[in-house]
């Protein structure tokens, strides 16, 4: 397969897919607020519909899920599974407006789009519509059928997903699932991640009651000589579930983690050699891991250990100035990620037990949907297929066992049955942070490496 | 002396009055804010001169304070201090605009006016001005000479107030100093407090730096894997801070304290008697006191310890939805009361000391001025003055050693070394509270109780 002449297509109409990212940028679509969600799904559905596919915006109890097929008459089909909302960007401070779409020179990194979602995942799902239009334009036909499964609530912890899923479950049915994400390094060596963490979302929310404490407002702080506080009994409750190292200290907690197999430690040991962490401490202006360790034992903390993180904790006066206040609640945003073989609802019953075990039974805890790990193997057909379009730029590929973050892909390995890869080139960072960003080299060089693996994954014999 | 043609002129003309009072409140006055100050400035030294007196607003390296004299050819002289700020209203649910002074009947006490600051302490204030013009204009003269000193920083811990003492020190002289503020409570029984609390704010931060952590903003929750949490370490360094009951385990932070004395034990007992907890409870919606104790042991407990309270505490994400987030930097704002003999500038050694032994000597701690605690004895002339003009309405006053609240009476008891006392009639809740409010019945009664001191400060002969 010669890809010059798709390679060029895409050069030549780089100006309009570039157009493509910008216009999915400037339409927030902030799942968590409920902001502009329905415009970004109709602009998702269209972009189907251009490529000659059908789509419907099939509503669920939370977001609607964009559903699409496209029927090339090819031997193998391929899901496209992605998502169309982004993350909150209140409370942070960009140097461009955040739903812009401004292109500037940014860091040492050239020209970039700086945007909420470009990067996590916008861009990707933009450059995608435009890699299939380039194929088509340039063989006539794209090389495998398409599904398309591109919902609303990633960012929710893809809380209706399941449900969606079971319902178009025979609809569904493909040879493989692929997750479009930029996952070059600033290097430019390619990252290819095998698996995800899975997650578990909850908010614990302490506010006086019969045990003492405000009830129904914040009150003068003198009366906390005469009051309990629940702003004290949240941080001893919360100083009871992780040891100073950040240990988890909740009972039972690691009792279904499970040690990396023999072929994770051989990837683990690949990966050592080639992964400069410093480089990925700096990236984030962080100057020490927490852990005191290097190489493969870093890794296999990073990787393979379960965390429990404090998203955010408020209560009482934050604003300017001093304020006396005894605040009547305290709320603190945690998750867990889970790692081989946790499952959420195991997490769940632990996590409620400790808060009665520490006499917390009454603070409120409000779960979100959470989803298990899910992980291929190095050597299953599509990762393989995903090895080879990487090399086929002079690449190799750095191989993670799999990534800290979390998606649902648990759907596709267990729900579906069906193997999945995600990533391709391209260059981007800051996900969930101020200035969120991706360059534009790096979009054209995505754009590319998703026709290779196109024609990778159709040549795959099972 | 009969006060029922000043008790006639304080009814003709409490429409006026209670214009007064609207006046006052309807001018946002948040010191912590900046917003408007000067205004509020004007507004009082404006009430000043409409009495006879003079005034002018004193320039301070913070808000001005309000200075006046009124000289009525009298023996004694009475410094009037007071506050003509507020405090912020960002983040609260009121029933009405809280700069609207709205009247309405409010819970179960009649027609209140409810607004920011009508309790504490702009109703009052009013009600001071307006109860010195009734006397004057039936009496023709005042019994005693006035200053007036009225600061713009109260609600930030007084913290110019010392240095524009020192500078004003001989023209603040007088026999004595009074605070106005309704000490009724809802059942209708005056209190007398005798003193005040001391008070230390201040604010740490943790933030990523050399230890590890994000250092320049919050970043993809899942690295928390790799990369450590500020705020866990501000959970663990706050734990270490206070025992489960709250009783401050920071070494030597009780070394000062002392025990009330045989005095301050008799008024506690005869307190213990009359007062309701319960009720006091009730009025803050509070369903249980912080200790197991009742009558006096809870009063000395509420009175005569030293608390450390969170005002408020935040980091990381806590808007709506979910983010997975490491945050770079948690705040906690936070006030240690002060009870003799507890003195600002150890206390805050002490802290310090405390942040080094558990090795968080990198966390920013930010300390405003803090000052000592104030306490009159009940046999003092001053006190027993408003003891007399309290019981001549036939209301026996409930006396307490000091209040658990702050205010910085020590620059008369230390500094000019002159006696004070506070109180009056009157009725009003929910200082630094949303609904702050203030009986328009308790307004009249304040005023009348005013005048009754005056001629009782007057008649002291020492």
């Amino acid at each position: 397969m010669d890809f010059t002449r798709i390679d060029a297509h895409i050069d030549e109409h780089f100006a309009r897919h570039l157009a493509r990212v910008q216009t999915f940028v400037r339409q927030p679509s902030i799942s968590g607020e409920g902001v502009g969600m329905r415009e970004m799904a109709d602009l998702v559905a269209g972009s189907i519909r251009q490529l000659g596919g059908s789509a419907e915006i099939v509503a669920t109890p939370g977001w609607p899920v964009v559903y699409g097929e496209l029927d090339a008459g090819a031997p193998r089909t391929l899901l496209l599974y992605g998502m169309y909302d982004v993350q909150p960007v209140a409370g942070e401070d960009w140097l461009v407006p955040p739903f812009e779409g401004r292109i500037l020179p940014f860091e040492d990194r050239g020209d970039c789009v700086v945007a909420r979602g470009v990067y996590n995942t916008k861009g990707p799902l933009a450059g995608l519509f435009s890699a299939l239009e380039s194929v088509r334009a340039v063989e006539g036909r794209l090389p495998v059928n398409l599904k398309f499964m591109i919902e609303g609530e990633e960012e929710l912890g893809s809380r209706h997903l399941p449900a969606f899923v079971e319902r178009y479950k025979e609809r569904l049915r493909a040879d493989g699932t692929y997750f479009a994400f930029y996952a070059q390094k600033k290097s430019g060596k390619p990252a290819l991640w095998l698996g995800v963490k899975g997650i578990l979302f909850f908010e614990l929310i302490c506010r006086g009651g019969a045990w003492g404490g405000p009830t129904t407002r914040g009150i003068h702080g003198s009366l906390g000589a005469l009051i309990a506080s629940p702003a004290w009994r949240m941080v001893h409750a919360l100083e009871t579930m992780t040891g100073p190292d950040e240990r988890i200290t909740i009972d039972g907690l690691y009792d279904q983690v499970i040690p990396p197999s023999a072929g994770d430690e051989r990837v683990l040991a690949d990966l050592a050699k080639t992964i400069d962490i410093d480089l990925e401490l700096r990236e984030n202006d962080v100057r020490r891991p927490k852990h005191d360790l290097t190489g493969a034992d870093l890794l296999r903390r990073y990787l393979f250990d379960p965390i429990l993180n404090i998203d955010g904790i408020v209560g009482g006066h934050h604003g300017a100035g001093t304020k006396t206040l005894l605040p009547h609640e305290v709320r603190a945003k945690m998750h867990v990620r889970l790692v081989p073989s946790m499952e959420p609802d195991d997490v769940r019953g632990k996590l409620l037990a400790h808060l009665e075990k520490i006499g917390c039974a009454d603070f409120e805890a409000h779960f979100e949907e959470g989803y298990p790990w899910a992980k291929m193997s190095p050597a299953a057909p599509i990762s393989q297929a995903m090895i080879r379009a990487l090399r086929s730029f002079g690449l190799e590929p750095e191989v993670w066992p799999n990534i800290a973050g979390s998606a649902p892909f648990y759907i596709f390995s267990r729900i579906l049955k069906q193997p999945f890869a995600m990533g391709g080139l391209g260059h981007g960072g800051r996900a969930h942070s101020p200035n969120e960003f991706a360059t534009l080299e790096g979009m054209r060089l995505f754009e590319r490496s998703v026709a290779r693996f196109l024609y990778e994954f159709a040549a795959i014999r099972e």
